[in-house]
């Protein structure tokens, strides 16, 4: 093994952990309707299948942006041989714009401030690169995205160091929970360098309150360091409610920071086309930041993790076209509320609620009723029940760095709606029949009202639970 | 600066060199037969711009592969999804095929050893981060591509440590000067990982011979390390001698190496498309690999680079077109094999002789006798007088780390005949009219005779040289 580098030898990459390998066991048996009605469903992958009819059909009426035709000419060469790392104008023109779109127009960006990449993976670790040294600190808020461990840690050598939240407040970053983790990271004798948040949060799926935002400001103003806002989600904000989403961007350019130069150059967002448009596999992602020099470097950086000319062009066509633009980000916001939904009120009907959220492609469910005890270790005898006998993989939140047991993250806009009814069936099934009861929560009492399984006995315990349980629910 | 990490903050990027320095000049006055005549004609990228008229017309018979549609259907959503880092299984059969073509079909390569990158740039830095731990050390033979001192000891923190070849035997690999580097690293306590060489080899346009390959094999045998061919420019081989070239993993292949199990799992190559195919803007390498371990790890570390699926697709087409590939494969051969000719002769006119080359986008040419001393602050400011007033942007052989001031790499395939003819004319003028001489070397007496200028009066030095100046020709 010395024959490699430590990275190639050793685990740090954090890709054992059961968030991927709950994708491996999908794909040894994936569920298909009619191939394999009996096989796993995915629900751990927060993939936005909701709105392709929209892009299909914009494609269709816009062909000459697949076959790199402009004006009538081919451009077909110039794409081929487009190596600039700045990118196409065009395409970071439209990007910013569709950037300010879904931050409802209340910030202008400027093209000139974003760093293309290829991907949100590939953003994220570039940051790091620029603000931290090995062996400096980066503080991640609980839970958080089980991949960040890869994608900010592995190859920079950086440290993360949790921001312990919990379920207590709804997970709400509290001044106590930073200075705690700010204080735990110099007595390991790290040098906290940023603060890095996501925004809609992955796997809660709520936004920082404006509050939050406040106090992440005034923290990273005193302590001198970065703050690092993870935005891919921005688009998946479904709520109805006017103001449910402020950008750390938005936020920096109201009137308590607009002329604090310090701040405007150590917040930096990240962002991505894969969540809100659903376009993974077109691998293109993005850093906005204030600094100059930041944009500097990770614009040379950036030669690691170049976007496909040809991808840039064809996207360049569709965020140009305001007018669809519009209609794609109104009518995916109705779509995923919907969803969400469908998914909130089947779990509930198995006695499982969720964190109250407004955003994400995904809820963050409470099963800590289910638990043998109040151990990780129940949580993934759980887990794995719900992967082998259940078949729906999920993520546990141990793999999210969650500090409760107890919590998963269940996906739902990968899935068509028959295939999330028949997930909800099975979830149904594995509580009434696995545990002898009726899901019934005394906490959500009105919401049982309104359910068709109303007729059937009190839910009865099996398991013992410890005194904080049903905080947890 | 302290905000940010050393790498943000230093200048070890290698961006400041006189390779990327002259293209910013040339982005500042670029030559246009029309709109700017007295521009800089850009000679300092290793671009394929010969073929694309092949590339346009296989492009207008197959639309399908630019519209995502796969027998009739429309397989866009499928794209838009796909992010598994293992790569298209149809894109990398007809890649590994592809190579194998390149290579003479002498070696049947294996999808499976295939790891995907954003580009050669990332496949470099993907590998040295498998191999070598910061502060250990590559080899590489001199000169060598200015921009591996950004790609593979940037964020790696690797050490590069140069392998002196010089001109005395035409920049070959020798026994010596391998201990000489290896023992150089020793006492500055890097301990050596791999070898690192260009095969076919840029900026020099030659290959390796089959004893330098055996040289290398027995090297790395030796000493416990790895060797990584980057042979991205394997499809610009246009010699038409037989077994003009040969890959290194053709070689270990071959009966002395292939039941040699560590030399196997030691050999590693990097790819692109982006100098045969001439399409760097699509952001297309590899790295194929031997080992399990290495694979494994470049597979995870992909995500950092992965290729946009769209394109994958495209090229999956194309590259599986296994008749129009043959085709696409002679002729591009050909017309290289012209254009390289057209460069020589032209700089022959010139009195500017050329390393003898079968391979490569540009010619490594000798100006040692146009120094106003044999020091690099000479090449320097000969260099600025080529960029500045004969308006050719070439890339002096300091920024390729060479041994020996004098040396030039320049360009001829991403220019067209007309360009090029405008470029050797701007030269002659400029040798003959600033050193008020007709450009002559006694060694190439031959070659002169079938120069029009061979009338004028006899080539006069007005410059002193050392001694050695005669060998450097």
């Amino acid at each position: 093994m010395k024959m490699l580098s430590k990275l190639a030898s050793n685990d740090t990459h954090g890709q054992n952990s059961s968030y991927f390998l709950g994708w491996e066991e999908y794909e040894k048996n994936p569920y298909n309707e009619f191939s394999n009605p009996n096989g796993i469903i995915q629900m751990g992958l927060a993939e936005n299948q909701l709105c392709f009819d929209l892009l299909e059909s914009w494609l269709t009426k816009n062909p000459d942006y697949f076959s790199c035709i402009n004006n009538g000419l081919s451009i077909f060469r110039d794409l081929a041989l487009f190596q600039d790392y700045h990118g196409l104008p065009q395409f970071k023109k439209a990007f910013v714009n569709y950037m300010s779109k879904l931050r409802g127009d209340k910030v202008i960006l400027d093209p000139t401030k974003l760093v293309l990449t290829a991907g949100a993976t590939s953003a994220n670790e570039t940051l790091i690169f620029c603000l931290a040294n090995p062996g400096e600190a980066i503080l991640i808020p609980t839970p958080y995205y089980p991949g960040f461990d890869r994608d900010l840690k592995w190859r920079t050598g950086a440290e993360i160091v949790p921001i312990k939240c919990t379920n207590a407040n709804g997970f709400r970053i509290t001044k106590s929970a930073l200075n705690e983790a700010y204080n735990t990271a110099k007595k390991r004798n790290f040098k906290v360098k940023t603060i890095l948040v996501t925004n809609p949060n992955n796997p809660l799926g709520t936004t920082l309150s404006k509050d939050e935002i406040t106090l992440l400001f005034n923290f990273i103003s005193s302590k001198n360091i970065h703050l690092i806002s993870d935005e891919i989600y921005a688009g998946t904000v479904f709520s109805d409610t006017p103001n449910s989403y402020t950008s750390v961007m938005e936020a920096i350019s109201e009137k308590n920071w607009v002329n604090n130069k310090d701040i405007q150059k150590r917040v930096h967002i990240v962002t991505s086309l894969s969540k809100d448009l659903g376009l993974p596999g077109f691998r293109v992602g993005a850093i906005y930041s204030n600094d100059p020099l930041v944009v500097s470097a990770a614009t040379k950086m950036s030669s690691f993790g170049l976007v496909s000319a040809q991808t840039q062009y064809l996207l360049s066509g569709l965020l140009s076209d305001s007018k669809f633009m519009d209609q794609y980000v109104g009518n995916n916001r109705t779509r995923l509320r919907e969803r969400q939904s469908m998914l909130v009120s089947g779990l509930k009907r198995a006695g499982i609620t969720c964190l109250e959220s407004n955003s994400g492609l995904y809820c963050w469910a409470n099963m800590g009723h289910l638990l043998k005890s109040k151990t990780f270790e129940a949580e993934m005898e759980l887990w794995k029940e719900i992967v082998y006998e259940v078949k729906l993989n999920i993520s546990p939140g141990s793999a999210c760095h969650c500090d409760e047991p107890g919590w998963f993250r269940i996906c739902f806009a990968n899935l068509t709606e028959d295939v999330l009814n028949r997930a909800m069936q099975r979830i149904n099934d594995y509580v009434t029949t696995k545990f002898h009861k009726i899901p019934y929560n005394g906490n959500n009492l009105s919401m049982w009202h309104s359910c068709r399984v109303l007729s059937l006995p009190k839910w009865v315990f099996r398991l013992s639970f410890d005194d904080k349980t049903s905080d947890e629910r």
